[in-house]
């Protein structure tokens, strides 16, 4: 049975995007276009706390879809399921159609 | 005879918990599913003080499911248990079912 | 199709500027001017947070050219082009005719 | 003539607890039993001073059984006895019955 | 055509002075005088942001004849001249007559 | 002639205690005694200033028997006598009777 | 033609005392007595700014003699002469008759 993630902190719980390797078309995608690095944002921490013990705001929220860097995250699995954990300001932006 | 401990500033004492390496029907499970690397929260310190003097609030709290990080804490025997201490800050998040 | 990137914090998203190899003339250019590091400044991030809570303005402006660090700086391709994020205070300065 | 000791700042006055190595009912115990690293707090310091130039109370107190770290701390004899002073941060927690 | 740079937070933006290597008697000097490392300040930034948000003065100013040290600073190249940035804390004073 | 030194921010002179090789009795003394590290305090600075500008001050004063620690500290002589210098966090405890 | 130096912020220029090789009176001193790392201080900078903006006054004043440490400080030549740069926090303390 697959268990729920509350994040700490400013951590952010993350479902990273495979990038299809054929278009819906069935042409097959050249290899480089895997390299966007992106995910969904599956739960955020509450925040971190600044000096004078106020939370600080997480950088992004659920449901946004974010860049990532190349290196860095730490791998979860809960239930079948493979998540990556990241700190707020480690994530690069959030993407936008 | 058993010691307890209070842990210091913002330190959490915690019970690795051991997957079954058995279903309850006898059926062995295999290796990977003993990669979930949670557990309880026994003890929590009084927390860290901020630059004011103020004591920050522990990040988790006692009976909480944790998910831990692959690396780091420090493991203790109290009588014939073994426990590890993280500070609250190296806790990934809280697991809930 | 290309999605658009908002940065996080005091990230700058750059389209680096490759210098015309030739004039418009059509006289070749020497090498080394291919050496001046500099870009356009596409998105920027709302400002990392200072102690205090409160947002600090990003050292730069969409639509600046900016003059960039030799080294340092994340290669992001959004859609078909390329791009590099930069925190605001690795730019070394804006660039005026 | 054993001198006394007072810490300055943070730093703790341990003496280590040298776990029996036989039962009072003179049954020799296994090694693992001196694993178990705690000493008796001797003396404390004043405490360090936060950056407004008041004193952060130290977090153990003369009297205290407490866990120690596998390592640190500085070895210092005075007259015949050893002891070890420690931060007290670098102190895990207060052992109780 | 050459650009004007503005340097961004605490940077300044040095013309090294190349010392003559003829005195204007046509006397050759010894090389030892071409040692002293100095420049003219060609521009300023803004100056950095304290933790309050407020703008800390750049040390030195337009005009100013400044020692530098041996190493570090960021050369770049504006039209057919070079010059170096240097953060105005790593400027080691200014020289006066 | 010997000079004086007054030491800077919270720098404290040490003249370090040489054990005596032998009792007044006497009797040689094993070697291990002369493993005890202390000094007696000469001078002291004004103390280092914290962030809001005031003197922080210092954690021993003169004519304290301190301990110190076993490495550190910068050997300085004056006169034909020789001292060391320590800054006061360093200095581990104060030493009575 | 010499230049005078104003040194930045907290900077220090120094020139050194070389000590005599022999004495008045004609005596050869031991090379031991000229390990005095000492110097006189020639000009001072205004002092770094603290996080609020405030001045924090320099710890010596011109014409102080100073024990210096040895090794660090950065060597100038002004016109024949050469000097010293030192950060005010890297100076040992201030000598006295």
């Amino acid at each position: 049975m697959a268990k729920r993630l509350i994040p700490t902190l400013n951590r952010v719980l993350i479902e990273k995007i495979v990038p299809p390797s054929k278009t819906t078309a069935g042409i097959l995608l050249p290899e480089k276009s895997s390299k966007l690095n992106s995910g969904k944002v599956v739960a955020v921490g509450p925040g971190a706390l600044d000096k004078s013990g106020n939370k600080i705001p997480v950088a992004v929220k659920e449901g946004d879809t974010v860049l990532l860097p190349e290196y860095g995250g730490t791998q979860v699995k809960l239930g079948e399921k493979e998540y990556h954990l990241f700190r707020d300001d480690d994530i690069l932006g959030t993407l936008h159609d």
